[in-house]
Parts: structure tokens; C-alpha cells; sequence
């Protein structure tokens, strides 16, 4: 479709907004289930009703409110500076995981596992504080490009998710993303991105020190992890930070699994979903076999517990905001 | 003053709080202080003005906003849950510091010092799973009397500090809890009594585990310390959970002091705050030698810095909510 014509079809769906609060999410099961269940905590004297104060709703961020192939944004964040930060390090050229990672020996570095990925996260997350590792993050989130889409990674985020975060929010929801990415790397641009602030972005950390340096107060981001959000760390992260359950949660992998329990697994209303990347041709088609996002588990574990599935090809008529430009599909 | 008199006092006062927003607080320094801010601040077009999203305000609580003598409430309820537990421990009645706590002796207690102390807070604290705890917590929190004023601790909560967080929400501001006590032992009542949820409130934390025990998801509390929300950890726990620097800070003790630090060091309009508890007649006066809240270093360092002493006697007209019924002052 011609860019013209596209934003006239933009056009009339945000004016038809009014109507439909979720103009990119096609009629079908999964708009019906998050409309129904809207409708159902939030009509006064129902018997589902939650008061608004009671409307958490968390969400996932790699592949559920943005794009997480070919691999995590925040792996390529972390291959990068290590190129930026290599001349500092001749060590690196002999040592792995460093070695690996500098020459994109992508096999060699999965091989290195959780362990090895933690040592590249922590050579590049710490030794900063934390104003200048909030500048260092936004200005790589400015200037990178995704490798298929050649557009900044946070205009590859679902337009049928700020949707859905802005459907909830005027329904009296707060909105949170619980992330195993690194908390801090998200902070500085999630709510301009997602209009969630960053008090309300749950996700890894890693240890931080407060100190007066030369009169001045800092920070101090140290080289050790100090919480890892996801799978059983996630409903953790959840009650650490906000203290109560969410009614809603969205996932897209099997590190969702727990939050998805704790979520659905309490009285009263509640609400799991699932984002199932199904479309190849607009963005990626993966599940049980992806080493980004790997969701196997989770699919086997939703029919028994309720959670909806959403497969992306059928379920959302447009996959990333207008202002993006072009999509492979029309 | 009779009680009759007094509630028509405190209706007339909520009357004219339309045109003045903080009615116990008397008019001086520390007043013009706080109204000054939030007029510079919420200025548009002002040099001083702070768009919404940055309008943080953080708040000790023992003794900030609520009563902390004769000892910390937590500790009150740490006492009484030992005499609770300790059937099932016949240990403890040989075992210290268990033993002081269960004879009131508060000299070997003070002696066991804050490891001691630490491990009556996880004797009593972990075990559980969250949604016990939280019962627990609340439970007390109803029953409790205050040694001296015979109230609910929840009422013995300063009313001048209820007004100033309904006028800094009132003015865009979002109101957060920095305390080093529990969170979780805050936050069953922190909405209901202060206006700040769950989620907004940031303090120590013990361990916790996610789990599946017999197809229900809970959240148990294990016998470790996570984060100590104190002194150095109030900047950095305020830095973990928030992601930015507050504007405005609110303490009254040495442990405030890098918090305070943290808010008024940063570029921009900043405000800080110390109460300071000069009124033997209606609460207590206390501060360098203090076991609780001890008010020292900070006294010495307020000048250079900037920060607003508030004097308990002079400032507040008021200390505690109406509904409390008698006021030793009144
Ligand atoms: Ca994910
Ligand atoms: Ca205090």
C-alpha cells in the first residue's frame, strides 16, 4: 500500500477510535476476551468489579511491547559497547565471552550461556553512575538501527499494544512493565515510548551504591547483579515493587510463566494473554525452537489455565506505529 | 478544648481549605518554604518549573509521618508477635536477644544491637507467604494501642503531613514512602491512611520466593535480608524503584541524610525537609540523644545545604487527624 493511502487508513482508525479503542486488534477471540474482561472489572455493581486502585496490569517487553529478533534489543545494546569500550580492554581480543562477542561469533557466545551473557552485561552496565549510564542508553537507543527494519528499535514497538496500555489506562489500570531486560536500560525512554514511566518499569538490576563524590552525590552502578526479573523472578519483582497482584498480564515466552500464575492464579478476575509470534512475513514467525523467547512451556500450560492466545498474524491488523513509515504488508 | 469544640475547629478549617491548602501548618518559614516551592515549580513558563512527571516527592514515615516514640511501631510489633510465636520456640526463653524481647528488656536489647534486632525481624517476619503476612500486618496494625495516647498507631499519624501530601498530589506531584522500615508491614494500610499505595511505597525488604505448593501460586518470605532502605540504601532504594530523582524530601533523623542529600544535590529546583520533634507536651522532643529517629548529623549539616527545619511546637497548629478525637494540647 502506498504511504499516502496507509496514513489515510491511520486517519480514519484514530478518528474511529472513539468507537473502537483497539483499531489494530481485528474482531476476533483475543479482542473479545481483553474487551469482555475491560467491561466486566470495570461496570459498577457487576460481580466482577475491581476497584481501580486494584487494576494493575503488568507486561512483559521483549517480544511482547517490542520487537526481540534476531536477538534482544539489549544484547545488541550490549554488542555494541563492547566495541565501543574494546580499545580500553586489549584483554578482550583473548578472553572469552569477550572475544566471541567482539568478533560476532554468535555460536561461540551462545554456547557461553546465561553465565557468559551475565559477564558482558555486567563489563557493560557497571562502572558508571547512573546519570551517565541513563545518557550512554539513550543515546544508543537514538542511533541504533534494527538490522531488518533499518528503523530505531522504539519505533518497533506494537502499535496494538499502545493500544492496549492506553485502552487500559482509561479504564482506570495502571500499567507496568515487568522485564528481564535491565530496568535501566528501559527507564530512560519508556514513557515517552509507552507512556509508563519509570516508576511503574520492573526488570533486572544490578547493584548500586550511593556515594558523595567530591561533593557531589552519585550513584555508582557496581559489577554484581542484584536481581534477576524473570520466570519465578518475576512474580517476585511484582511483589517487591507493587505489593499487590495484577489482574492482567501479558507475556510472549516462557519466562512469563510465573507471572501468568500469579496473575490468573488468584481469586477473583484476572486475565493472562500471550503474544504468539506467528507472522514471518511482517515481523517473525517462532516459538518452541527461537533462543530469543523460547515459548514452549507456556503454549502447553495455556489451555488449562485460560490464557489467551494471540497469535499475531491473525490477531492485529497493523504490527508497528504510523509514524514508522512503511510495512512489509501494505 | 472540648472534644465538641474541637471538631467545630476542624470543620471550620477544612472549610477554608480551599484558600488555604496546609490549615495545621502555621503561617512562618517552614510554610512559606513549601508553598513557595510548589508555586515555582508548577509554574508554566517559570524558570523553576517542573513538568508533572518529575514532580517526586519521597517521605520517611517513622517519625515523618507517623508517631515513632516510645520506639519504632514496627518494633511494638515485633515484640508482640515474638510473645505470639513464642510458644511454639520454647528456645527463646533461654536465648538471646529473643529473651530480652520476650521480658521487655529493652537494655540487653538495646545491647544485641541492630543484628540482634535483625533477627527478631526475621523470626518474625519470614515463614509466611505474602497474603499471611499481609493479615498478620493488618491484623495488629487494627488492635495495637499506643502505649501513651491509647489510639490506633494509624491515627497517631501527623495531620500537617496528611495535608501536605494531598496538596503536593493536588499539584501534580506523585508521593512516595522511603522509609527503613518494612514495606510490606506499610503497605496493607498506606493507602487508606496516607493516600500512597502499595506501590508507592519503598522500604527494607526481606527475601522471597515464588512457588506452586499444591497448584496455588504463592509468594513465601524467607528468613534473609534483601535491602536495607536505610541511610545510603534510602538513595539507592529510592534509584531502584523510581529511576529518577525526587524534587522534594522529607525526613526527620540522620538516617534521611543521603536521601535528602540525593534531592536537594541534584541540578534544579529542589526542596528538603527535616521535622524536627520539639513538643514534649503534645508528642515528644527528641533528637541528638534519641534511641529512635536520633537527630544529629543532619541538625549540623541542614545550613549548608538548605534544608527546612520544621519545628514540631511552632510550626504545626494541629498534630494529629480530627477523627483521633483529643489532643493533649486542646
Ligand atoms: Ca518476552
Ligand atoms: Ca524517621
Amino acid at each position: 500500500m502506498h504511504r499516502l493511502a496507509l496514513s489515510a487508513v491511520l486517519v480514519l482508525a484514530a478518528l474511529s477510535a472513539a468507537a473502537d479503542p483497539l483499531p489494530s486488534w481485528k474482531d476476533g477471540p483475543a479482542k473479545q476476551a481483553i474487551t469482555g474482561f475491560v467491561t466486566d472489572v470495570t461496570k459498577a455493581g457487576g460481580k466482577d468489579f475491581v476497584p481501580p486502585a486494584q487494576r494493575i496490569a503488568v507486561f512483559d517487553n521483549d517480544g511482547t511491547l517490542w520487537i526481540e529478533q534476531p536477538m534482544y534489543t539489549q544484547l545488541a545494546f550490549v554488542l555494541d559497547r563492547l566495541k565501543v569500550l574494546a580499545p580500553a580492554h586489549p584483554e578482550w581480543t583473548e578472553q572469552q565471552p569477550f572475544k566471541a562477542a567482539l568478533e560476532g561469533d554468535l555460536a561461540t557466545l551462545g554456547a557461553a550461556g546465561s553465565e557468559g551473557l551475565l559477564q558482558l552485561v555486567i563489563a557493560t552496565h557497571s562502572g558508571m553512575t547512573s546519570a551517565e549510564f541513563e545518557t550512554i542508553a539513550l543515546d544508543w537507543i537514538g542511533a541504533a538501527r534494527h538490522p531488518r527494519f533499518q528503523q530505531p528499535y522504539t519505533q518497533l514497538i506494537y502499535q496494538p499494544m499502545l493500544e492496549l496500555l492506553e485502552y487500559l489506562r482509561g479504564n482506570g489500570f495502571k500499567t507496568f512493565i515487568v522485564s528481564g531486560g535491565g530496568a535501566d536500560f528501559m527507564r530512560p525512554w519508556s514513557e515517552t515510548v509507552y507512556g509508563i514511566p519509570p516508576e511503574q518499569v520492573i526488570g533486572s538490576q544490578i547493584a548500586q551504591r550511593f556515594e558523595v563524590r567530591d561533593g557531589v552525590p552519585v550513584i555508582v552502578r557496581e559489577p554484581e547483579v542484584a536481581f534477576i526479573d524473570d520466570q519465578a523472578g518475576k512474580p517476585v519483582g511484582i511483589q517487591r515493587h507493587i505489593g499487590r497482584r495484577p489482574i492482567l498480564a501479558f507475556g510472549n515466552s516462557d519466562g512469563d510463566i510465573q507471572m501468568l500464575q500469579w496473575t490468573t492464579g488468584a481469586p477473583g478476575p484476572s486475565l493472562g494473554l500471550i503474544l504468539h509470534h506467528t507472522d514471518a512475513e511482517r515481523e517473525y514467525a517462532y516459538d518452541r525452537e527461537s533462543h530469543f523467547g523460547r515459548l514452549d512451556k507456556a503454549l502447553a500450560l495455556a489451555p488449562e489455565n485460560g490464557w489467551v492466545l494471540v497469535s499475531m498474524k491473525d490477531a492485529w491488523s497493523h504490527l508497528f506505529p504510523p509514524t514508522q513509515g512503511s510495512q512489509p504488508d501494505e
